[in-house]
């Protein structure tokens, strides 16, 4: 797949190489890691933009309006929607994706689902790889959106640039989200469904509670919070301080106000160093669990592992012998035969 | 801990140690695995039952209902809790748990929830462990119930001599649970909520669906399962017929059916060899898991992995180096240097 093509080349063309070197990163075919080892050098690009939240907060109308907004900047769109919930909640997503058709005819939008095949550990490496992918190929913006179960939520911040956190009011989710570790991912808070009563009182209940967590006055936080309330953060400055914004995605009113919080953010990152930090530590972890499959590809194929478990499960069948006792010795005689 | 002892020991106590024991399990705190492999020869003796199915299908209602049943029976039952989900829905297994305080006053009742904490493979490896942990300490009926949300049902079924699938009248379940794979897993099938318009429905589909699943002529199986529709499956024989039983857990109509089933399901695996073959996949299963929880700490700990990434990763960070070569020149390194 030659990247430099596929950046400058023609839309359609881009969409459908992307889509064939999903297919063989997702079902890792021969020759998916040459593929995204030469995607490597083109990845950076991409402005990436995870939205989690939980179920029924709006998450999928607030990526399609924000889809729109940054299409109508002429700007290229690439969305990942990463499930990892069980085949009974397989509708619910579908119909999703269906409302999405609105954006999805163009050419210009690249729209991709990825659900769970095997393990959960393994659908996050593989988003991960996808994200570069889209990168490589030239995407201006990626949204990974999340269904909003499963640890799908904090894999999400560590995929993306800008985290928005969406939440809706009056159904006890600030609560649950202050109490998951969430609230302190988030480098934007979207307060969606603005209309109905209670939003104004979960925004303040967030920035409450961001003050709380910086250890500031609860006094302070109040006075100056309330002037910036529904609007954006404090902008500059040494700490960046997520904004809540008040949406209801559905008519697209704050949608804006969102795109314009996630770029402001990203300037910070950019202007902070953080960025290059959280790059940094992302190409780390990538790292890590690349080797980590090449290692247990390699135990599993190319050392006596497998024959010795062969050779002694009946001794831990039996009872005799405990499966932590046989995989040290399995352990002890890989590294003994290490050297090949 | 002393297995022998606990085995024999009040319940009171048993409960007591069992929760320390699991609290150091999941922690992985020093010496868990020893504790695990002392656990060993001690497990075998409990019946374990998995019980699945999607959200709001009664499952909470449907284990409470059996563990009543077992303990009126005189065996001491102890019930996991798996909840691979978000924190989001953490207050509605709270809600579970509380209405399974009926049956939590009795000790010789143990119950515990175990939720995912990093990752989800790590949460199935745990539950795994615990799961002996009670057999060895004596209780003599497992059950597993998922929230039925990830990829837990897939797990459990892996955890459990048997499970039960638990479905209810028109909510689609049917059709999703039979796209999901999840219909060849289940060794009893349960309609819950069977008060309902569309139960008698259900329970046919499902027949009818297993029919197709062995390759039977449809015309044959009707006629085969009207009669025992509701009751039980075919008992004997070479292969097991999972019976479809139609319970009203909140009434607990159907409850006794479904323990008598899970009994006969249990008589048939272990007249037919398959508890030998179930048991044998677990244990190996279980070895390779502990196997690459080793080799992940031996590399991380004990090799120049991490001394090798941290010294190249600006090279990965500036697009001179992919991740892929990186980790496969460290690989190298290990491999060569695992002899020492």
């Amino acid at each position: 797949m030659d990247f430099e093509v596929l950046r400058s080349g023609p839309p359609a063309a881009r969409a459908a190489a992307v889509a064939r070197a999903i297919s063989q990163v997702e079902n890792q075919r021969p020759g998916f890691e040459q593929l995204l080892a030469a995607a490597h050098r083109y990845v950076g690009g991409a402005r990436r933009v995870g939205i989690t939240g939980p179920p029924g907060a709006g998450k999928s109308t607030l990526t399609q309006e924000l889809v729109r907004h940054w299409r109508g900047q002429g700007e290229s769109v690439a969305v990942i929607a990463v499930d990892p919930t069980s085949p009974f909640s397989g509708g619910a997503l579908l119909g999703d994706r269906i409302r999405m058709e609105g954006v999805s005819l163009d050419r210009e939008v690249f729209i991709r689902s990825m659900a769970t095949r095997g393990s959960l550990g393994g659908l996050a490496a593989s988003t991960r790889e996808v994200c570069d992918l889209l990168d490589a190929a030239g995407f201006a913006r990626i949204l990974i959106e999340t269904v909003g179960v499963g640890q799908s939520e904090l894999a999400v911040t560590g995929m993306a640039d800008s985290t928005a956190l969406v939440l809706v009011p009056e159904s006890g989710d600030g609560i649950q989200a202050l109490k998951s570790g969430l609230m302190e991912l988030a480098d934007v808070y979207v307060v969606n469904k603005a209309d109905r009563p209670g939003a104004q009182n979960l925004a303040r209940e967030i920035e409450i509670t961001q003050g709380i967590r910086r250890g500031e006055a609860f006094r302070g936080i109040r006075a100056h919070h309330g002037r910036a309330l529904g609007q954006s953060g404090r902008e500059g400055g040494a700490e960046w301080q997520a904004p809540v914004i008040l949406t209801t995605a559905t008519s697209g009113a704050g949608i804006p106000d969102v795109a314009a919080a996630l770029d402001r953010h990203l300037d910070w990152m950019t202007a902070s160093g953080e960025l290059v930090t959280r790059r940094r530590n992302r190409f780390a972890v990538r790292t890590r669990e690349v080797l980590d499959r090449m290692v247990q590809h390699w135990l599993r194929e190319e050392t006596r592992a497998e024959e010795l478990l062969r050779d002694r499960l009946d001794e831990v069948v039996s009872g005799r012998l405990s499966p932590y006792e046989l995989a040290a010795e399995i352990l002890a005689v890989v590294k003994d035969g290490a050297r090949v």
